[in-house]
């Protein structure tokens, strides 16, 4: 695959953003919504802190607090049986995970889409129980005048999918949960098709089956249902662990593109593309033999969670696709793709 | 709790159920939903099948089949690492669980509520990709003149629930999947509220937390969404370890009575009741100290899946609470409580 790197990527690094919270050290900056508003492009980044941590025998995890309206943390011993210190982003504990940061979105704007001007505050923070772990991988779909902002939203509750909409990024409201635990991955399409809005989503069963892309409708926006496994996993192949949607879908005369991102058995994450019907979103008529974009670069290859190049965003201009993407959950990036070079490299399915 | 149980229980057994598939035996006939239609009370009982083992080296898993439209059985070898047989009910796999059962519903009829004329054929047999695995544990909930009737259904995409209506327990109209997995013992409200549906629902978080029990509202009883956190686990009480909704919510004066179950860490599932506010039925006003019901007699100690007690369904008739409840995942029983005594038996929350 063509693909053209920013030659200075990563365009936002850790070391670009302050921390928001006190004793904190920001961790990562990576895995944006992204929108066209205007002159600007709104990056809606995820900002990973983690509280600074001088004691290595002890393991850290950040928490809000509803009750008290302010941050708490968790101290856990290393050594004692029953707690998993191996994967940096989590702990595993017999209650359940627990994880080594939180997460909440930013705003950075830019009118040449490669320098940002960063909010010195987050746009959404923490702030009921289903948060409290943090707000994650949020997507932007634009309907009529009205920005649409879904994100994964971690607690000891399980991870749900929430809504919350705005008109401009100053004010941002929520909607509520729109799907329940465990749902993650969900890209609202950003029209009506024959009269009911359509969305990708990513449940994921605890004992039977893989993680893979389903499809739901709403009438509304709000409630969510006619679940229609949309398509899974590939045994042997760059897509063959688990698989969730990216992107918000792109209208073609061909269809609807979506870029969906898959991991393998090591956990490397990949970007691929699929192509759905335009009339009927739940049919699969092709999908991309190779990765768009796999991690090859020491940005992409090394970094907080490595391996991995992970995109919530992209836009599609002048025949090209724009992606925003989050290197090794450390960083955002940027590269473009010329949309004939996916569609060229897709196999039909059926 | 001073609780009636009818004294020649089971009402029906596996033995009172023919075989409904060539060279299967029936093991369980339990969890049915119920339903005042007429001058009849209608059971919708959960059978499971298991195809007839000649070997006891290998362990058998039935399907069905969808492309050839029949039954198919995986043979696992016993012994074999990564394979684990240990639960009667299932089998692990390294690509995920089996089940040593397929299940769907038939339908039961009877006068007295006691003595059930069962239908040679299956009211609702697996057919498509959602439910390969079976049919489980339905709940019927009467909306003006028409009957919903929600079910678990089980594959290796996961454990779906699906939406399906009748008129007249004749011929059932399958409406789709209307929560997406993991979620389980969904209970649908018999009227609106404030202009909205409502159901309690469980959904299942693969790393976080404990299943429990969530409400969520409808526009039209196919889609879903508002998801709430309802009520969790108590540690260290009969219902420590999950709990989801078991019976269609009972309007009273007081508020919703549900009956719903739960389980403690030895797997021993008892029934307990919830009461919720009228108007907003996502608030808890007050929740059973004790179980209703607990496992004591040898039909609900021993069976398939011993030390099980587990309601689909109740009728609330004459101040009586009259609950048909699967024993010990096998037969079915029925008990009857005074509505006075579930009401005395429960604890404020708040």
């Amino acid at each position: 695959m063509n693909v053209y790197r920013y030659p200075e990527n990563p365009v936002i690094s850790p070391k670009d953003i302050p921390p928001y919270l006190q004793g904190y050290e920001v961790i990562g900056v990576f895995n944006a919504g992204v929108i066209r508003h205007g002159e600007e492009i709104i990056l809606l980044l995820r900002v990973a802190e983690r509280p600074i941590n001088h004691d290595p025998k002890v393991g850290l995890s950040p928490y809000y607090d509803v009750e008290s309206s302010s941050m708490g943390v968790h101290k856990l011993k290393k050594g004692v049986p029953g707690y998993n210190f191996s994967d940096s982003r989590g702990i595993g504990t017999p209650d359940g995970s627990l994880l080594t940061s939180i997460s909440y979105l930013r705003i950075g704007r830019s009118r040449d889409g490669i320098h940002f001007a960063i909010d010195d505050r987050p746009a959404l923070f923490p702030e009921n129980q289903y948060e409290i772990y943090g707000i994650e991988d949020c997507r932007i779909t634009q309907i009529d005048d009205t920005y649409y902002i879904n994100y994964s939203a971690v607690s000891n509750l399980g991870i749900t999918t929430c809504l919350a909409s705005t008109k401009d990024f100053s004010y941002i409201q929520r909607e509520g949960v729109i799907f329940h635990p465990d749902s993650k991955n969900i890209a609202i399409f950003p029209q009506k098709i024959n009269g009911k809005y359509y969305a990708l989503h990513r449940p994921s069963s605890s004992s039977f089956g893989k993680p893979c892309m389903w499809i739901a409708e709403s009438p509304d926006l709000l409630c969510w249902g006619n679940h229609r496994y949309l398509m899974g996993c590939r045994e042997g192949e760059w897509d063959e662990a688990r698989i969730g949607a990216s992107c918000v879908p792109i209208k073609l005369e061909e269809g609807w593109l979506e870029i969906y991102h898959g991991a393998d058995r090591n956990n490397e994450y990949c970007l691929g593309a699929v192509l759905l019907d335009a009339e009927q979103p739940w049919r699969v008529i092709a999908r991309s033999r190779l990765p768009l974009l796999k991690p090859e670069t020491p940005y992409e290859k090394e970094g907080f969670f490595g391996n991995v190049v992970f995109s919530c965003g992209a836009l599609y201009e002048n025949q090209r696709v724009k992606i925003y993407y989050g290197a090794a959950d450390t960083s955002t990036c940027y590269a473009e793709i010329e949309m004939t070079d996916i569609l060229n490299g897709m196999k039909e399915v059926g």
